[in-house]
């Protein structure tokens, strides 16, 4: 293992600056260094300099990289996924194109309830092996930091596999990992007509447990028209609190039902998806002060319309995008994808969008002190792109134009 | 370099099965074998075993590789892609996000004249290598034939030096490739408002050098409001015709002028795009035999609505997907990424898709005899999947699922 990197010759270093997540005009605030390098120590980033300066002590540099006049930006940080599944759902497929709806394949015992069936089968192993896979080529996309959510248990045991295999992914893959319990996800079958009562499992039972084990740092829930109303989220987002999770909601993404105001009355970190949110729930994020944890890709993949990502900059609100990598709604774990479209469908700047998928993302997952940018002190997390700039990265789409993926100063 | 290659182990082989194009009830017909294998003996199929037979020979193959239960189709065939060009166009984001229109681009000196002039400015070696490279991606996404146009020089020498790029990838890359003459691209800065004039030269000089050099099969040309109408189009497809080229048509991808009508009047072999067509247009090409070449990631990238493809299977025209990439409209090679639009937009069956994607493109580039179905006879040219079924293929976006890539019996 090497004490330090090197990494000269940058032609573009871009990132937003500090710890706090940038809104409104901050959003586009990036700083771009010419001719670059970077020293990286133990991990840490120890000096950047610009305008064809070497760091000091850059000649002793165990290891240099060359990056050969391209772009480099801080590592991608991943803030909503649902990386934990077991099996696919692609046999669905045929179902659709016949015509069925969400409602008919979950009625058939399909949608959400077979991944929560194929979820509790598959032993820890399989589902570590499996997960383990995808982190690896989120890494090799750029990713660096991932959340990941439970929520296919929707029993204790399940659920706590489920983050087993998070903290296991933690300890063993460079990927820093933050782990989100979602038992809230879905009514299970055992439960159903009775949200009340599984709420009530989930408060008093579950959740409990996850804090005592340090399995999750947030908590999260799916408010949603027929999955949990605004009173059932609000029971269980200020438990969440009352135990000393941070707290997430999946809201208005279908129907605005009053989830995204809930996320700024009850102090959310992030609501997410966001796509039918509005003016008075983003007000209420906006006095809040809850990050919007938007997910274009699943409205892509649904043929939805796209959350007004414009709008919610405008108004103060920080805007992070994510890949929302599921079995169901979005089987992409792509999230240069969602970078392309952050600028083809909200219509975000390049400055906006590295934002919105480094420090806003960070901060929302609680690590806005140790990534999301690059300045010394920081982790050195970085990606050097096989591109000129951020430009780039908003234009091609359909490759992966991550070179070289450095985690905690090691090219991995 | 193997002499026989046995591929054992295949969960489903499946496969459109002929040497022509597929349409109406055809398009969606395909075979599937179970745990099946297959001996390709100097570069082309010799047998094909399903029920878990082995063919004859198959303990003297000097190669075996291990399906493991995966999915194996033909080889993809990419039928539709500006793949040589000179520089990019990210730098227009800026100004588009700034709400600047194509023709305002276009009329700063931006746009496709930008491309133009970067290739004219390029270097033989320097198109080879960069369109050297992407084929290397598109190789290892599963594509193993390829057309490419020229059509970034509107002039002799740089059309010239683009063919004979493409010549020399032919010869040098393992993808196989097909070269198109589009020299009706765009009206050069030189002939502004002469598109007759330019007509004349493409007809009496361009086209005529590049039949004697041999360094095209077909000709292709970009019908649109304010670039070739009807009749141009006519004069240079005739033209071409008369030389022995065979026709392909840029038609109705934003206005219906008329391209798909006379893309059948002229016995085209394939119009592309096809967004606005309508009935006439459509009749007509149904009538000549037309293949529609679909462009799905250019309606994605440009957010425009996609061409009705569903109509065209039902009226019986022979319905084929590529990628477009072309750094203007779709900076995407990625024909996975079309397949996943062919589903969730087109709405067509994973039996039609791989139909699309393998033989009726083949057949529309002159290669259906030698490439485009798994059958004894033809090129060994094939994926193995990382995916059980073609319903995954559709299902799962953003990420390479092809896992290895056989072509002429050789893993590349
Ligand atoms: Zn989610
Ligand atoms: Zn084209």
């Amino acid at each position: 293992m090497n004490k330090t990197l090197l990494i000269k010759n940058i032609g573009i270093l871009q990132t937003p600056i500090g710890s706090e997540s940038h809104r409104g005009e901050k959003q586009g605030e990036n700083i771009k260094m010419n001719d670059a390098a970077i020293l990286i120590e133990d991990g840490i980033i120890k000096e950047i300099t610009e305008n064809g300066q070497l760091p000091s002590g850059a000649e002793n540099a165990d290891t240099v990289i060359d990056a050969e006049g391209n772009l480099v930006t801080p590592g991608l940080v991943e803030g909503h996924t649902h990386l934990v599944f077991g099996g696919y759902r692609q046999n669905e497929i045929p179902l659709k194109l016949a015509g069925a709806t969400y409602l008919d394949i979950l009625k058939a015992g399909g949608g959400i309830l077979d991944t929560v069936r194929k979820t509790r089968e598959a032993s820890f192993e399989e589902l570590y092996e499996k997960s383990e896979a995808f982190l690896d080529e989120m890494l090799a996309l750029g990713v660096t930091t991932c959340e990941a959510k439970s929520g296919y248990g929707l029993d204790l045991e399940t659920e706590l596999k489920m983050l087993n295999v998070v903290k296991a992914l933690d300890r063993n893959h460079p990927v820093d990992m933050v782990p989100t319990f979602m038992g809230a996800h879905a009514i299970p079958e055992e439960y159903k007509g009775r949200a009340d009562e599984f709420i009530d499992l989930l408060c008093n039972q579950m959740m409990p447990e996850v804090k005592k084990q340090g399995l999750a740092e947030f908590c999260d829930i799916f408010c949603e028209d027929s999955v949990f109303d605004v009173a059932q989220s609000k029971r269980y987002l200020l438990k969440a609190k009352e135990l000393g999770f941070g707290l997430k909601i999946h809201a208005d993404e279908i129907e605005e039902i009053g989830g995204s105001e809930l996320a700024g009355e009850v102090g959310a970190i992030s609501a997410e998806h966001l796509i039918a949110a509005g003016e008075k729930g983003l007000a209420s994020m906006a006095a809040g002060g809850t990050t919007a944890m938007l997910l274009p890709a699943t409205s892509f993949y649904l043929g939805k319309t796209f959350a007004p990502a414009r709008r919610m900059i405008e108004l103060g609100i920080p805007v992070a995008i994510a890949s929302d990598f599921n079995p169901g709604s979005c089987p992409s774990l792509n999230l240069q994808f969602a970078i392309n479209l952050g600028y083809l469908r909200y219509k975000l700047t390049p400055e906006e969008i590295l934002t919105a998928v480094t420090i806003n993302p960070a901060c929302a997952i609680g690590r806005g002190e140790r990534v999301g940018t690059l300045e010394v002190g920081k982790q050195g997390d970085l990606v050097i792109w096989d591109a000129p700039n951020m430009e780039m990265l908003c234009y091609r789409f359909g490759s992966n134009l991550a070179m070289q993926v450095i985690k905690k100063g090691i090219l991995v």
